[in-house]
């Protein structure tokens, strides 16, 4: 039998990159941003708008992607998806072309189980011949074939029309 | 009304890989790769044994999908299909991460009216969601889910198995 296909999202849902902008940010101007600076909102809307033309440059910066912690439980449930499941890694890197090497290199070390094969670098993410997409955007659904499963971010916080996994242990509970 | 979608791949079918490797193995090792030696052979089957390991290396080294030639007439047509159809453009960068910079750059160089959300690099075609896909290599729609159709190259003349099409031409004939 065919198996299902997931695929997952990169950025705050097996990366946390959210701490890397944290850490930057507050390297650069001297404040920190809090969960509750970001909740609902976009990075982009709770900075002050001076510095967001600084904040977008960091995602094309060489290194921001580099070594991002994980997102707790994540390679533990994605190890065991595996088994069952057919798994894409979906990322969208084409607004930073200088993420794709540090972006590949991480899935390599973090994710060696998922083949390269199954990486994808992409845009629009209605390309995705998938079953199941997890993502932290809902956008990413509007035009999914499969079924969005929205993974919790503080930005996302309000978003109510996709069904929503809080962590990799809800994902482990719904697909599992 | 929703626009189909057609998925191009971009070696051999919108540029002119094979025409770097003819230029780069006769540097190399004093040979000329002829369209007959490459009939129904892949590359890797048509040079010296001891020669596989190079040839394998050009696809990761700096440079070698920089400035590609274009196949005949394929900025043309691919406006046109523009107009009609949402177009993307899926290439398996995922075994040679060195070239996704020249990947993506030449795509921005000669497609610029095709938005870089629309670039999918990948392994995998099958994770393709599109009604089409154009690609030189039949493996490439074993799993697809519309329908493939086979651009002509030296490597797959004794490919039978799915629709063909020999040019750009003919692509819009099809197509158009």
């Amino acid at each position: 039998m065919t198996k299902q296909r997931i695929a997952v999202d990169m950025d705050e849902v097996l990366a946390d990159s959210v701490s890397r902008f944290q850490d930057w940010y507050g390297r650069d101007f001297g404040r920190a941003l809090t969960a509750e600076d970001m909740h609902g909102r976009h990075l982009l809307e709770v900075v002050a708008p001076e510095h967001r033309v600084a904040l977008r440059a960091y995602l094309d910066a060489d290194g921001f992607f580099r070594d991002l912690p994980l997102i707790a439980d994540s390679q533990r449930v994605m190890r065991e998806l595996a088994d069952r499941y057919e798994i894409f890694v979906a990322t969208a890197a084409m607004d930073f072309p200088n993420s794709f090497r540090d972006k590949y290199d991480w899935l390599q070390k973090y994710f060696p189980f998922i083949p390269t094969r199954n990486y994808v670098f992409c845009g629009d993410k209605s390309i995705l011949n998938a079953d199941y997409l997890i993502d932290d955007n809902g956008y990413n659904f509007e035009r999914f074939r499969g079924e969005g499963l929205l993974f919790s971010a503080p930005h996302n916080a309000r978003e109510t029309r996709f069904r929503r996994v809080n962590n990799w242990l809800e994902i482990a509970a719904a697909l599992l």
